[in-house]
Order: structure tokens, then C-alpha cells, then sequence
């Protein structure tokens, strides 16, 4: 009998890093721990010992110290909670939010360390939800369409003010003193691994979907960067040159310096970086082609692996190596899926629902779900479009806004509860339609986040109207099990990510199975959403747009 | 100086009628009482004396006897609250629902106060609201356009199943025994006239209206009747053939017995029936061409009178005669305006706000009112459509539905009410604009009702979205005044109701002027709303209708 081992994932969230121990072996979960940022979301305000310098709207910086005080506090208290010995673990990998980035000196050092850049805001971690960088997106997509610069379709024609590029050069047009002064701009995924091992590694995933990097020709060409501004032109081979590594690789061993902080042996094996909902595929077993994963909470991030390159209009990217190494990662989303029933239970539900609720000893949301699912499809009299987020995917396009269409003298706020989740069902097979009308099968879908566990009425109706049976993921902590699973691979464990998932990985014995009895009125309804979603989607109708203008005119009046 | 003398006017509302008495110099209301129906709306059985039968869905009724009682009580407490002398009454007039009709003997007596019938539904009175007659008013429909019927048009191209010819076609169909039993087929206001007077007289309001009676030709053809069925054929000649008379004439003089009721002096003046919005005109002294005049309550009905024939699609009707002689009367209207703004605050608006308007010691309404009055002119972000109770003027279709576009996660409750109130405001203006479009002027717009006391934002809304200016109708008891007022034309104390309409209607000092700076804006919004309104609602996306056809396949299924 060989001993048993273990892998170390850390799950870094908005908030707050999760440690979770992972029997090597099984990939069960046997003990975590949550450590909270000291300095959470700066979106108003530098930290008081920063000089306290106010932030323009619409920013969010992190502070990179706070990863390291995960490392220091949530690694050694997982291994406690879990009652095993540090050093039967053998390996540790990580996932986070992206793109979250920072620059640093080329020895790491993050420039907000450093006494003479400290008080500057731009030398802080931008978070993925820093949304200031927009001019500086409109800048990248239109000089990418105009040079026709072959990367750009693959990213649904769009690339987000979240991304890589536009906060990189948002640093160097608002503060060219930081862009110089920086050795290096990086993920911040990349920077922790950089801090467990010494030495710096990029990650495919990071790099592919956020940094517009491909395999087969890197980042975007020199001409171009240098189209969007001179001093750009070298940003890649200055600050950026570094291999990228596949998924599971082995980033290094673990620094002396990162074996104190974590209690952990030193040398260890330490995966290359990953992000929060692609580290998931393997841990929900989706490493197949045609499973696709859906991370569903307030929004829902949907991947899927392909075996060949297709360009499919309105994804997020399509990545070569960008979830298992040797495939082709797509990935794509919808904006807002929890967060509109959340918006409808704020605002659009009366005090004699919530009353009832309540009374019952629910919440809003069961007491609706629970009304809602008596409902038949068809029996509503509704139909909704779910963009009061905008939408991501197939339109990239968040000028777009939210839809309820069918609204009688009777209609009740259960009706349109169910509407709505109809709705978010029904872009989720846009996205599979999209897909599959491009060359990409989906032919099962797996669950994973907050929602499957809250809302089986929507599981039920997301299998009825894509007509494919939803599995849920079996880790309670998704992410980090994926990252140990990372670790564990890197560790050798395993002989690749494929192996370790059908070991570690796993589905829960419930599954959704979709209605058969329902599937001609959910076609009917979808072809009614479909007319709808290219309406006032593709340009016949731009009212959405124009309401949005008008809105922000009259605000500006 | 000549002797002070008075007019009475009775306005017959749904569940009550109401008596007034009004100074015959002045139109001013001197005092009123109110007489509820005993039976009020039987819409669930008949009463337990006549057997309790059940009432299909659909259903409503009345009982005759109920509409005497008010001439009886209401009529000596109006004389005896105003404290005049019942001698000095010189007319009275009134004013109804319409279509409510009844079957009767050739002496008026209702079928339904004879023991051989009074246990039959089809005896009794139907109600307006009366909706059961749905299937013989798409026969009425399906004919008329297959035979080419001129009067068709007038009407909007569709007669409701509110009417008079669908109803009487009903009881055809349903207990040819009541047909056939029946000597009279009439509206209640004219049976109510008759047993003030002891003769049967016909108004051309109704007539016009509500069964298709035009001052060339009369009501519909003998051919045309005997396609919808042989047994129908001599309706007209057998059943309701009677003069009709204009508004304002003097239908008879007050029978003895109708003296011993009211209290009133035998012999005087009783003007012939009319409907409670078009009684309404004289009293807003909108008799000139271009005053258009809207009673807004749940729903708005619009009147306006021109000086020639013009078929406007989506009429209720075009009637010579129709609200005051020797012009033509239009009438539109809106299925449903203070009824959406009701569904709304009961089903749509959070114990959050609910909460606060308790607090602060005010409605709900008044609460989204004042703060939705905060709002510019398209700073919502959002555009409706009023459509929740289908829509009548100007696309005569109830299968149509309510929309809300343009919603985020951050839309407010006080957002979306102003984005109604805009809806109907705008649905008000595509009436406006289809008169003139077709050659009937609207300059200005006179208000009465109950939502221009209790609403001044969306008062000021439909000044600013139509840019035409609004008075108010001074009367308090406007349709009971106007009644009045035609029983003071009927004693011939004017020359005409024109006359009448000079001295005894009026407008409070109060008016919504249109402001010009929300001119542009609102264009905008309009051109944008009218967009939805002729894709929806004209056939090139039926959505609408899909949804409320699939809504009854559910629940029947």
C-alpha cells in the first residue's frame, strides 16, 4: 500500500483566499480554511498608510500583500483543520480571479511596496472588476479592427476593459512614471506562484484569455502595440517575456521563504496558475470534448473543450492549452444570471409576498421558486430578456438592457420570477447553439457554484430548455479542489490533468435530467426569445441603446 | 330677474347610481346622494329569490328593479342634501353604462321581473362588462368583413363582445326561448327613460356606439342579420325599431308614477338617455371641434368632436350625432391606464418603498410619484408599453401585452412607474396623432376623471409628451352634471346643448401647460415607443399573441 498524500489548494477569491487539503489519491476534501483581505476592495480610497489618495470611479485595486497573508494564515490552519501531517503533502497549486494584475520590479518587489510609488494609485493590484481602463479598451478593439489584427475574432470581436492590455496602458497613459518604473506588469496569479518558488512563470490560461496570447503566434504583434502607442511598442518583450507554461506544469519547488509561511516541506511541487472557473473543468470531470462546465452565480462563466479551432462568434476566447493542455478552451458568459433574480427580489417583489415568506419560515426566493415551479412552461404568458447586465455572450455587448415582455392586469411576481430564469436558461443555448452551429458539440452540461445547490426549479429548467442533462460538480469547493488536483499534477501524482481528473474529479449522484414532455413548448419559446434576442440585439431596433444615451444625457444635463 | 330653477341628473355608475342636483343658470352642484344596487354585479349566480343559478365565467349582470330604487332614494336625498324645492326642477336627464341592455315585454317589463323567466339568466340585464358574448361577436366580425359591411370601418374594424348585437345574439344562441319571448331588445338607460317617461324612446348615443346605428342608414342591414342567422334577420324591425332621438331632446314628460318616486313635479322635462363619458363633454364645454376630452380613470376614454366623416382606424366609433347633434363624435380609448399603475403598486413595489410611504405618512402612489417626479425626462433608461390589458385605440386588440424595456440591476421601482405613466401618455398621443393623421384636429385636451386630481405628475406628463395644453373639468360630479345639463336642454331652458354647455360647463383656473424644453426628449421617446407599438402591435412580430395562446394551451392542457 503506498502512503497516502496530499495537495494544497488556494482559492483566491474578491474578498478573501480559501486553503483546502485534498487527499491526493480520492480528491476528497478533508479540511479548509478562509483568510479575509486585511484591505479587501480599494474602490474608494488608498489604505491610510498608503497616503489615503481617492479613487476616480468605477476603480478597484487590491493590495498583493494580502495574497501573502492567505499563504501565512489560511495554508497552515487547512492543514490543521484537516488533521493531516504537512509533510505528507506533496504538492500545491492555486487559482484566482483574472485578469488581476500589478507591477513589480524584475525582482518581483510589487511597485506599491516601495516607499516612492506607494501612495500612486496605478502602482497597486487592479482587480478584474477595475472598470476604469474603458478608453483604453475602445482604443485596443478599434486599432485591433482596423489593422485587422487576426486574434481579435476569437475574443468575440471585443476585448473587455477588464483585460490585460487596456490596464496596462491605462497605467501608461495616466501615469507614464509607474509604466516606466515597472520591470514587469503580471497577472497576479503569476506573482504569487513567483512567490512560492522564487522565480517567475505565466500561465496559458491568464495569458490566452485575458492577454490575447496564442500558442502558435504569442501576444499581439509589436506593430500593433506599437499602433496603440510609441512607448508601447516593446511592452511584451520588456515587461511581459517570460515561457508560458501549460496548465498542471510544474512552476518550481517551494522557496525556503514559502515553506515558513505555510508550514509546508520545501521543495514541494508548485503548479503553474490558474483561474477560478477554468481550474473547475477537471474537478467536475469536463475535460472531455463536448461537456461543458457552467460556473453559475450572480453571472455564469460557461467553458467547453473543443479537439479543433473554431471561431465561434460572441465567446469570450478560444485558447489552445487555455484549460487542458493539447485542446482548444472555449469559453464564454452571461453577464448577470443570479444577480437579476436577486435585483427582482429587491425590488420588484410586494410586502405581501415577502410577508408570506416570512410567515412560512422561507426566503423570498424559495417562496417564489417554490410558486414558480408550479407554474407549466407556456403557463406564465411571459417571455424576457436577461441583458440588464449587458450581454456577453454571443453579443458582447453591455449597452443592451433587460426585457419583460406579456405582462397582464394578473400577472404575479412568481410569473415573472420564472420568466426571468427562463430567460437566462434560454441564453445559455444561444451560447451551446453558437457553439455547436460553429463546430464545437456540447453534448452534456456539468454545474458548478452557488446556484445548483440554491435553485433546483432552475437546473431543472436550464436541462428542459437545452434539452441536456445537467450534472453537478461533487467538491463542495470547486475551485480549490481544482487547484490541489493542479498541484497534484504538478506534483507527478499524476501523468497529466486528464488522469488526475477522473481520479479526483467527480460528479454528485443527482443529476437533471431534462423533460422530454417539455421540450417542444421551451423550442417554441425559445424561437420567440431567439426573434427577440436578434431584434434588439443585431441592430434592427437600437432602442436599448438609445435609452442608455438618452439616460446618461439627461443625468449630464 | 327670473326664477331660480333646477336640473337633475342621474349618472348610473356600475355598482351604484348617483343623483345630482345643479343649478339650471350656472351648472353649479348643489347636492348629491349615492344609492348602491342591492344586487350590485351579478357575475357569480342570481339572486337566492330567483333561483341562484350559477353564472358561467364571463358573466355579469344586473337587476332593473335596482336601477328604480335609485330614482327613488337617491333622487329625494340629492333635493333634500341641495335643500331647493323639488317644484323648482324643471329636467332631468341621465346617464349610464353602456351597453347594458336588457330584453323586456312590449309594456317595458323586464323578462327577468316575470316568474316564467325570472330564474333564466338570459332575463336579466347585461352588464357592460358582461364578456360572455365572445364567440357571437367574432361571428358579427366575420361576417361584417366578409360581406363588406360600410359601417365596419367606423368602428374600428372589430365590434367588442361588450356590445349590443353581440349580446342579443347570445341570447339567440343560448335560450332562443328569452329571444323569442322578448318583444324589445334595449339599452337600460332607454328602459330607464321609458319608465320615467311611460314611453319607449332610443338615444343616438348608444344606438351609434354600441349597435352600430348610423344617422344615413340606420342600424346594420336585414341581410347582413340574417347571415349571422336566418332567426336574427328581423332583430331590428321586430324588436328595437323605435325613432332615434338626439342628446338633449325631450324624451316625454315625468309620468305620475315616476313623480310618486322621485318626489319631483309631474310633467317635466326628461331628456333622452345618454353615456356617462359622452355626458361628460357638454360639462367640459368641449363642444367645439379640436377639444378632445379624456375621462381618466382605469381606463381612458377619449372624445373629441368633428365637423365632417373620417374613417380613423382604430376607433371605438364615429357617430353623427353621437355627443352633441348635427356633428360627428369620435371615440378611442385605452383598455387600461390607472389599472396598470394599481397592478404595478400591488405587485411590483417592495416592502422597502411600501415601508417608507407608511413612514412618511403617504401612499405608495404619491410616494413613487414624488420621487419618479425627481426624475428628467428619459433619465429612466426605460420605455413601456401599456398593453396590460391588450390595447383598444388605435390597434382594436386585446391579445396583445404589456412590455418593460430597458431594465439593469440598478432599475428602481419609482423608474418603472414613471415609465408607465409615460406609456400611457404616449398611448394618448399615437390617438392624437392617428385623428389628425386622418383629418380630425385635436388642439387642446380637457380632463375628467379621477386620476387629474389624484396624479399631477402624470398629468403634466401628458401635457408635456401630446404638447398640448390640459384643463380640467370644473364639475365634480361631472357625468351627473352633463346629465343634468341635457335634462336642462330638454326643458328648454337653452337652445341647444351648446348653449347649455356655455353657461353651466367649465374648467377649474387650474391647467398642465406642455413644457417646451421636455419637447425634444419626449419626440425622441415617442418616435422610439411608436417603433415598438407598429412592431408589435402590426403584425410583424406576434410574439404577443404566441405568448397568450401558449398561456391557455398550459392551463387547459
Amino acid at each position: 500500500m503506498t502512503k497516502q498524500t496530499y495537495a494544497i489548494g488556494v482559492d483566491y477569491g474578491t474578498e478573501s483566499g480559501r486553503a483546502l487539503v485534498v487527499d491526493v489519491a480520492t480528491g476528497r476534501e478533508l479540511g479548509s480554511a478562509v483568510h479575509a483581505y486585511a484591505n479587501s476592495v480599494l474602490d474608494e480610497r488608498l489604505p491610510a498608510d498608503a497616503g489615503g489618495a481617492i479613487l476616480e470611479p468605477d476603480w478597484a485595486l487590491q493590495d498583493p500583500n494580502d495574497y501573502l497573508e492567505v499563504l501565512k494564515h489560511a495554508v497552515p490552519a487547512a492543514i490543521k483543520a484537516s488533521g493531516i501531517s504537512p509533510n505528507d503533502v506533496v504538492g500545491i497549486g492555486i487559482d484566482f480571479t483574472a485578469c488581476t494584475m500589478l507591477p513589480t520590479r524584475a525582482d518581483g518587489t510589487p511597485l506599491c511596496f516601495l516607499p516612492e510609488f506607494r501612495h500612486k494609485p496605478h502602482s497597486w493590484v487592479k482587480l478584474w472588476k477595475h472598470h476604469a481602463a474603458q478608453p483604453e479598451a475602445d482604443h485596443v478593439n478599434a486599432v485591433a479592427r482596423a489593422m485587422g489584427e487576426p486574434w481579435l475574432d476569437r475574443y468575440g470581436g471585443k476585448i473587455s476593459s477588464e483585460w490585460f492590455f487596456p490596464k496596462v496602458l491605462q497605467i501608461l497613459t495616466e501615469a507614464p512614471e509607474i509604466y516606466h518604473a515597472a520591470d514587469r506588469f503580471i497577472e497576479a496569479c503569476d506573482w504569487v506562484i513567483w512567490q512560492l518558488t522564487g522565480a517567475e512563470t505565466r500561465n496559458s490560461c491568464t495569458a490566452g484569455y485575458k492577454a490575447m496570447w496564442q500558442k502558435e503566434t504569442g501576444y499581439p504583434r509589436r506593430e500593433y502595440l506599437a499602433a496603440l502607442n510609441p512607448d508601447f511598442a516593446n511592452v511584451v518583450s520588456d515587461k511581459m517575456a517570460c515561457p508560458v507554461s501549460p496548465l498542471g506544469s510544474r512552476a518550481g519547488g517551494l522557496s525556503h521563504a514559502a515553506a515558513v509561511w505555510t508550514g509546508l516541506p520545501a521543495g514541494i511541487a508548485v503548479a503553474v496558475a490558474n483561474v477560478d472557473a477554468h481550474v473547475t473543468v477537471p474537478s467536475a470531470q469536463a475535460t472531455d470534448p463536448g461537456t461543458m462546465v457552467m460556473i453559475m452565480g450572480t453571472s455564469i462563466c460557461h467553458m467547453v473543450i473543443g479537439e479543433h479551432l473554431h471561431v465561434v462568434p460572441g465567446m469570450c476566447g478560444v485558447v489552445e492549452d487555455g484549460i487542458t493542455p493539447g485542446t482548444f478552451g472555449y469559453e464564454a458568459g452571461q453577464s448577470a444570471v443570479g444577480d437579476i433574480f436577486g435585483w427582482f427580489i429587491e425590488h420588484g417583489v410586494p410586502a405581501t409576498v415577502s410577508d408570506e415568506a416570512r410567515a412560512a419560515g422561507v426566503s423570498v426566493h424559495t417562496l417564489l421558486e417554490q410558486r414558480a415551479a408550479r407554474l407549466k412552461p407556456g403557463e406564465s404568458g411571459l417571455i424576457a430578456l436577461d441583458w440588464h447586465n449587458g450581454n456577453r455572450s454571443t453579443l458582447v455587448d453591455v449597452e443592451l438592457g433587460g426585457l419583460m415582455l406579456g405582462s397582464t392586469l394578473l400577472t404575479k411576481p412568481h410569473e415573472q420570477y420564472r420568466a426571468l430564469i427562463e430567460a437566462t436558461a434560454f441564453g445559455t443555448r444561444e451560447i451551446i447553439e453558437a457553439l455547436e452551429r460553429h463546430g464545437v458539440p456540447v453534448h452534456r452540461l456539468v454545474a458548478a457554484g452557488g446556484l445548483p445547490e440554491r435553485n433546483k426549479l432552475l437546473m431543472q429548467i436550464y436541462a428542459d430548455v437545452t434539452q441536456r442533462s445537467i450534472g453537478v460538480v461533487r467538491a463542495e469547493q470547486a475551485p480549490a479542489q481544482g487547484a490541489a488536483l493542479h498541484g497534484a499534477v504538478a506534483a507527478g501524482a499524476y501523468a497529466n490533468i486528464l488522469d488526475a481528473a477522473r481520479a479526483m474529479g467527480g460528479l454528485k449522484d443527482e443529476a437533471f435530467v431534462p423533460n422530454a414532455a417539455n421540450k417542444a413548448i421551451y423550442d417554441e419559446l425559445f424561437t420567440e426569445y431567439k426573434k427577440l434576442y436578434d431584434y434588439f440585439g443585431r441592430g434592427a431596433n437600437n432602442v436599448m441603446k438609445t435609452l442608455k444615451r438618452m439616460k446618461r444625457e439627461a443625468r449630464s444635463a
